[in-house]
């Protein structure tokens, strides 16, 4: 992602859009037993986009509303030595097809029946300074592999650069927290987004509301450092609202608050800090109102 | 804990008892405006034990069910410059007391209800060699602070030592996961345990079985590691069930397996790696049967 790449597509703000994402290997691989050498591997995790939001400026946030993802019907997994928790006892790529039903929201894993989770991967604005490959997540969204980020949550993006320059790509079908293999249920989807200027929430890095609360993302070289910054954000995001000294901050996250895990595969790995909705009510925070009503 | 003390009481293998603790700073603090001066901080997270259960030998696995967590009604949760992700920027140590309404399951944090998860912190066998802190969590046990310890389910703890030499203390009525405050809502309590040597499962890490499925916990300085690392072990047990090979069954942990968070605040961070319980039934892992009779 680039502030430097024209957008494909320039859009109100409030327009809803239907875009388009091809997967992860840009759709070169059709079959487990074709030769892996005709494949750029370069061209990874490529987002649809940048599409330019007219009214929305640097230094505001995006909020990014998620509709519908609509599967195709056949991706793929892969595990290898290049990357993932097992990459030093695994000695070659290996790569398997999966037929998804997208009716019953199932697929196979031999003999197994697996429920599918539909998700974004890749979803951001273009970041601050130099072009992030796609293949990592950062403050401005990116390759952050949330399973939450998925139908009827509400994503809220740093803006950078005037219009956004927004993108999406790198769609799974499943996907469980961390994505320990490095990839998951790599798949082709038609996404729909509606694409709006935030009007009360100020972050600099990406936020997610869904029905069950908010979430905080940070990514970092560290997991652990990861997490630690997910905390603090968090913290700095809900301080404005209450009157609540620090320290007693610091406490009520340990009570209620969760440190989960996007991913831990990718160059820099994605933390998020979960606080449940009911403190949100409790403190009268309204972001995200439009998922209650 | 330690092989080097006494046990305070011997069992049989199948025996049930039950334990009282206090809660992690012995029940030394009774007042937020008491004197901290006067507090030995030196004798945190204590465990009661160690129990001997005849007829568990070092190289077995013991099976511990967690009967009732019976807590005290008053407890109390600390923040401070001394531990806890937010330690650089809290000046001085800061207590609160909690009423706990234990017929109801809450309790109250300044007007903000909020519900209570029973779970035992401290929970472990002997280790190996050298005693290790009742706040350092390892391979025997000891400080995991995981909230999925409570009520209803199995942990399997390796043995190191004849009779196990078995403690658990540090009971929490509320905490979220990753205790990022440094502590959980701390509380005494009386807990009931079944105590049991294991009959199908081997493993040198501590594994939890509950409703939904299976736990691998890893502790180590760093929680990248401590992650990686619960994923090679649950592989590792999981792999004997399964004509999978290796690529195959890293391909499976990513897309339904799922790296979780104990505790980021003890001197060693504490990652879970879980699996769904449809993943145990498909390989016909007998691993906790009773829990779903």
């Amino acid at each position: 992602m680039s502030k430097d790449i024209d957008p494909v597509l320039q859009i109100d703000d409030g327009d809803t859009v239907r875009i388009h994402t091809v997967d992860c290997f840009e759709n070169q691989i059709t079959s487990p037993d074709m030769d892996f050498d005709t494949v750029d591997w370069s061209r990874q995790n490529p987002a649809t986009g940048p599409i330019f939001v007219n009214g929305v400026a640097a230094g505001d946030v995006l909020k990014v509303t998620i509709g519908k993802i609509e599967l195709e019907d056949r991706g793929l997994a892969t595990v290898g030595p290049s990357g993932g928790v097992m990459k030093d006892y695994i000695e070659e790529r290996f790569i398997k097809m999966f037929d998804v039903d997208t009716a019953l929201n199932t697929t196979g894993f031999n003999g197994l029946e697996i429920r599918l989770n539909p998700m974004i991967g890749v979803i951001g604005n273009a970041p601050y300074d130099a072009p992030v490959p796609n293949s990592t997540p950062g403050a401005h969204g990116g390759n952050m592999d949330c399973k939450k980020i998925t139908e009827g949550t509400v994503l809220y993006l740093p803006v950078f650069h005037d219009g956004a320059l927004f993108g999406l790509g790198d769609v799974h079908a499943r996907m469980g927290d961390g994505e320990v293999g490095i990839s998951g249920l790599e798949i082709g989807a038609a996404v729909t987004v509606k694409l709006e200027k935030a009007a009360s929430i100020n972050t600099n890095h990406p936020v997610l509301i869904d029905e069950e609360g908010i979430n905080m993302m940070v990514s970092h070289e560290s997991l652990d450092e990861a997490v630690d910054e997910s905390v603090r954000q968090m913290i700095k995001l809900l301080k404005p609202h209450t009157d609540l000294p620090l320290p007693e901050i610091a406490m009520l996250m340990s009570l209620v608050g969760e440190a989960q895990i996007n991913q831990v595969v990718d160059p820099l790995k994605t933390a998020r800090f979960f606080i449940p909705y009911y403190l949100l009510d409790h403190y009268s925070i309204d972001y995200g109102q439009e998922l209650k009503s």
